[in-house]
This record gives structure tokens, sequence and C-alpha cells, in this order.
């Protein structure tokens, strides 16, 4: 595995240059936030000072801006194997976890209890708590260990509230065969597809999914706080209910009616006004994303995730790491991570030196691959980098273990 | 009233030359969508380019991403009255009275009616609406007219969620006198300012107000659906829960731990990863109206309010229009609305000459007044305008009666 024969024969290498790369950085932390597509600051600028500084109030009709977030839903919806009509992006992530939360309840009359694992994304539980407490326990909020969740679900749960790539590990759930145990038990699924989306191919049609959010400052490369996307499954949308009822989500917003009446379709799962200068980011990230193709973008992932493995198996054994994420590649998504009792300042140090990567509570180094614009060079130089640090005990130093607000 | 030697003596002549202004337009409408500030394209650009682009993750702590919310926040509570620490910018305004209604809800226990008047802005409203489904009707959520609200305060009432400036109408609420008289009754009360920040005095403090949500996008000059805001009195702030619990209000996020801990202040109303280029525009709208004098701003407003009033009273005689606001400028925000049966027809007709002004259903022109960058030259030339399009009977024309789908 020469990294440069890898590179040599990588499909995807020209997309590297559709992004803006800071020089002297190897980035792997595109899982965190994605690099900026070069196509992105034009397309700013030309909203801010054509459509909202020059055609103002009317771009909301002639530039497409009341559109926005099915247009780009709809964009969306081809990289998760949705349909047209079944994805809008709006809002964040948090905030849509309550809405297909809400959702799946109304969907599924008589059962009250929502259910996750335990060490899911934090945000998504926290979400499921603060209903708990909203509703007076009437919903409740269930937290079981990983491999138990099937078998955990009895008659009264609800929906079940899943993961498809595990932030922390890197773990891939299979849709189809999770999703198929759940509703055979009664249950809806959500799937949560943040470290998914133009990372690994998921496929919601294909495994018959209820519901499914996602975020956009990931692998879809949307820009800091992009909007987050909410998918609900056709079958569902005449029925469920998002409870965030805003104006954005009714038949006739433009009729000011004292009375809620629900959109028909995915719309009603909008809530307030779009986000309109942050829809424009994440829809160039998205169209660039888009004209990659998911198989090349997998098996390059794959194959990454490959070349650090090996090349960090001697590091194991010298200095103590432990790999946090499946040693089977189909196991893994975009990202590998390694356990280490000093991941925090050795991460510091690595940053100090050129290699982004991040720390995720409480002792995993979290290396994030991205297919676009990360090359088997790149992979090489950071575990050697890795080396170096840990060969010259770079990272043991008081600078790097002072903890920053955002890790 | 010489619109002239009024524009001659305009202290605050000087902020029109911060906006961007398109040529051969009026633009009547910022109440619905702000001008675009100069300053806003160039501080985008180095956001994207540089923060993002070149800092990528690291632009969380070093660029200041992750307290935006509250630094945002802090400037815009100078504007509303507030206290530092009150305020975080965040969300859609929908999302953000969602948040109100159960933080309040949560403040005053033993009380399950939410309260508020027909025809307030409708989002307020349909938000209340959702919140009474999803607690299966354990919250109820009331309308009654607007002249009857206090009245209907009674033991049950745990918050009124009313706005200060009414959408249609201009309508202004005395805040302290409401919410004393509120409060007197175990209320609390909720004051959606989306139509107050930046064109009237708001005293969230003098008032003793107890929550208060608002919009970025109109008089603060924030861009197109830029991030709202939510207030929470520093009493309210360890006891109130706003329900929707993500990781950005979590006392401490980067911990990943699967219980919910809301952080102490105003952070626990935020909830996910904050928009940050969102933010960034609001932040640069939001610095240029922390300049002005709020009290030139309102005295201007007026004369602006009553120059129109006052040369539209003719065409009320001639043409039929009712003055939909208050005729006393004290009871009006900043902007004026006239009632006609062919509303619809003369807005398009307006926006065709140059004079955008939009159309509130069912029957309502509304005119905006933004003190940073109208001139009274012309509030004179609008109304000039208005009056040669009745003269000339030249709304009554196919292509002015077919609704956009934004109004």
């Amino acid at each position: 595995m020469d990294p440069a024969l890898l590179d040599a024969a990588d499909l995807l290498r020209p997309f590297r240059d559709r992004f803006v790369l800071p020089q002297g950085t190897i980035y792997l932390d595109g899982n965190s936030l994605g690099c900026l597509p070069k196509a992105t600051a034009p397309k700013i600028t030309e909203l801010v000072n054509v459509d909202w500084g020059q055609n103002l109030i009317g771009s909301w009709n002639v530039a497409g801006w009341v559109d926005a977030p099915q247009r780009v839903g709809d964009k969306i919806a081809r990289l998760v194997g949705a349909e047209e009509g079944e994805v809008v992006a709006c809002d964040s992530t948090s905030v849509n976890v309550f809405k297909a939360l809400c959702a799946a309840l109304s969907a599924n009359p008589g059962r009250s209890t929502i259910l996750s694992e335990r060490g899911n994304f934090p945000t998504d539980v926290y979400m499921m708590q603060g209903l708990e407490a909203l509703t007076g326990r009437r919903v409740s909020a269930r937290l079981v260990d990983g491999e138990t969740v099937l078998d955990a679900i009895d008659d009264d749960t609800a929906v079940v509230l899943l993961t498809q790539v595990h932030y922390r590990t890197g773990r891939v759930r299979d849709m189809v065969a999770t999703t198929a145990a759940a509703q055979a038990r009664g249950a809806l699924v959500i799937w949560d597809l943040s470290h998914s989306a133009g990372a690994i191919p998921a496929d919601l049609s294909g495994a018959n999914a209820d519901f499914a959010v996602g975020c956009g400052y990931k692998f879809l490369n949307g820009g800091p706080g992009a909007p987050g996307y909410i998918f609900a499954a056709r079958r569902h949308q005449d029925t469920a209910m998002p409870a965030l009822s805003g104006w954005f989500g009714h038949a006739r917003p433009f009729d000011f009616d004292d009375a809620y009446r629900p959109a028909p379709g995915i719309a009603r799962f909008l809530v307030g006004t779009p986000p309109i200068i942050g829809l424009a980011a994440l829809e160039v990230g998205v169209d660039l994303m888009r004209e990659a193709d998911m198989a090349q973008v997998r098996s390059k992932s794959v194959a990454m995730g490959e070349l650090f493995a090996r090349r960090m198996a001697p590091l194991c054994e010298r200095h103590g790491f432990m790999l946090a994420s499946p040693a089977d590649p189909a196991e893994r998504g975009s990202q590998i991570s390694y356990a280490h009792p000093e991941a925090y300042p050795i991460v510091q140090a690595l940053i100090a030196r050129g290699v982004v990567g991040d720390f995720r509570a409480p002792d995993v180094l979290r290396f994030g691959l991205t297919p676009l614009y990360t090359s088997f060079g790149e992979i090489a130089a950071a575990v050697d980098t890795i080396a170096a640090v840990m060969d010259e005990g770079a990272w043991d130093r008081p600078e790097f273990k002072v903890r920053a607000a955002v890790t």
C-alpha cells in the first residue's frame, strides 16, 4: 500500500481542487467541520450583494428563497436514498431530532417510550430527555446498551432513535436489518445520519426507514452551524405531527390564519423563516457532493482507513494506542478512532504540527477521512507525525493539557 | 412639513450611507426584510474565507464562534432594555417562541393555560397550538380578542404571549402596564419584539418582563432568515426549562455525558450548533443599530409616519383607503398600514413603480418606516406614487392580481 501509488490511482483526486485547503495542514476533522468548497464564497457574495442587497424582499419569490428548504432537501434526499419530497433542510439537527421524535410518537399512537442507546450522540439523547420532562413523563426516554437495543423494544416502544455511524467509534449499524427488526416489534425508527450523508452509502428507502435527521456541516461541507435536515417517509407525511408547528409548516402561511393547518407533505416539517444564507452555503456543499460517485467515496474511505490502521499498528504496540473503531472496515464509517489515556494533549500536539484531528471525551483521538479532499499521502504523513509526537514525547507539555471550550 | 427641510434637519441622515440601497427603489419593507448594511458582505467574506476556509475547526475557540450566540445576544440586550446575560441569538423566532412557552410553563407551575390574542402573528399562535397538541391538551392554548386579553387571565393562566408592535396594524402595547397587570393576576408574560427591536424603544427590565423573543431580519438588518433571539429574565434562568434541551444548552457540552444538565444562566436556551454565518450577518446589523440613538430613531419614525398620514389623507377620501394603524403616533410602531379592498393589486402596481411595501391578508397595504435609511423625501415620493397609481387606475391589471407564494 504505497500512498503515492494509491493517490495516482485515485479516481476522486480531481475533487481536491474544488476545495480551499489550508497550506501546511493535514485536515482530518471533516467529520466535525467540512472544508470550504471554492464555489461557496462567490455564491454567498452574490446572494448577499444581489439577492439581498438589490432585490430584497422580492427574492423570496424571484430568487427561490421560499423553496430553498425543499430544493436543498431534494438534493440531500438523493445522497441518502430518499425520494423527492421526503427531505427538507432546516433548523439545527437537534431541533430536527425533536420534531422527528414528536412525529414518530404521533404516527405510532398507544405507545409512549422512546428508546436509544447509551453513548449515542448527546444531543439526540438530551432532546429525548427534554421531551420526557415536557410531557410530565407521559413520554418515557429510555437508554440501554447499544447491543441490547433491539431486545429492549417492548409493547410500549413507539420509536427507536439510532445513529448509522457512531460519532466516537465510527461503528456502522446495519440500517436494513435494524429497521426491519424494530418495525417487526411495532416500533418506528429514526436514523441520525449526521456522520453518514456524504461519507458512506445510506439507503433510507431501501431500509424502509420511518424518519431521519442529519447534519449539514460535516461531510456535506455546508459551513459552520449549517442547517440540518429531516426526512419523513411519504407514508407518514399526512399523519405525523412534528409539534413545532411554525408558520412555514402551515398549508397557507400567507393567509395569516389563526388556526394551524399543517401543510401536506414534507413542508409541515418546516417551522420558522428559513435561514437563507446558511441554506445557500449548504447547497453548494451538497451540489459538490452529488457530483461524486458514492461507491467511489466509500471505496476510497475504506482504503484510507486501512492505510491508517496498518501504519498505526506499530504505534499501538509501542505507545499504547487502542483501536476504538471496529477492526473490520465494513463496520466502520469514514473515520478511525484510537483510545489513549493522554488523548487530549496528543491531539493538541498534533494540531500544533498541522495534523488536525479531534478529541472526544473521555479518551479518544478521532480522525475523519474525507475522500473528496484527503489524499493517501496525507494519511501516511499524519501517522508519521503521530509517531514523531509520541517518540519525542512532544505531547507532554503543560500548554497541551489546558482544555479549550470546544474540543 | 416640507420633506426637504425635514431631511436637512435629520440627525440620522449619515446612517443612510451605511446601507446598500437599490437605485430606483423606495423601500418601505424594512419591517419584513431590512436592507443590507455595507459592512455585511466584507464581514461574511472574511468569515467564510479565513475563519472557515483557513482556520476551520479551530475557529470555534479562536474566532469566538462558540460564544457568538451570547455575544450577539448581549448586544441585542442593550437594544431592548435587557441586561448582559439575559439574551441569546439562536434558532428561528418560531422555535424561540416554543422555548419561551415551555420555560414560562415550567416557571409558573400549577397553571396550564397559555393565552394570546386573535390575530397575533400567526407563528406565535401556531406554536401555542402545537404545544397544546403535543401535551395532549394538558396545556391549553387560548385566544381571545386583543382588548380583552388581560380580563381573560384566570387562575389557570400560566403565561400570556403578546406582541409589542402588531405586525399588521403597527399598534403598540404598553409593556409596563400590561406586564404589571398580567403579573398581578399570577401570569407570566412573553413579549414578541419582532417589530420592536431597532424600531421603537423597548425596556424589558423596566417592564419587569419575564421572557421575550424577536426576529433578526427586520429592523435589525440581519439578512434573510437571520437567527432570532430569546430573552429570559435573570430571576427565571435557574428554574425555567425551555424543553428543547440540546447539547449547546448543556452545562458541559464537550463532556458528552448521557444525562442532560442545563447550563446555568441564559445558555440553557441554546439548542443545537449555532448558525455561525447567519450570526455574523446579524451581528453586523446589530452593531450598526447600536450606533444609533434610539430616541432619535423613534422621533424620526413618528415624523415619517405623520408625513405619510398627512399626505395620504386626501387619498383616503378620494380612493377609499382606511387607516388600519392607530391615528395617534404614540400608539403606532415604525410602520403605517391602510386597508383597501384592492390592497393586493395596488401593492403590486406600486412595486412595479419602485415603491416596495407589502400586502397583509386580507386587505392591508403595509409600509415600513426605517429611520436609518429612509428619507422624508422618499416618504413624500411614495405617497405621490400611490396617488398616481390610484388616479390612473394602474393597479387594475390582471398581472397584478396573481398571488405570489410570498406576499
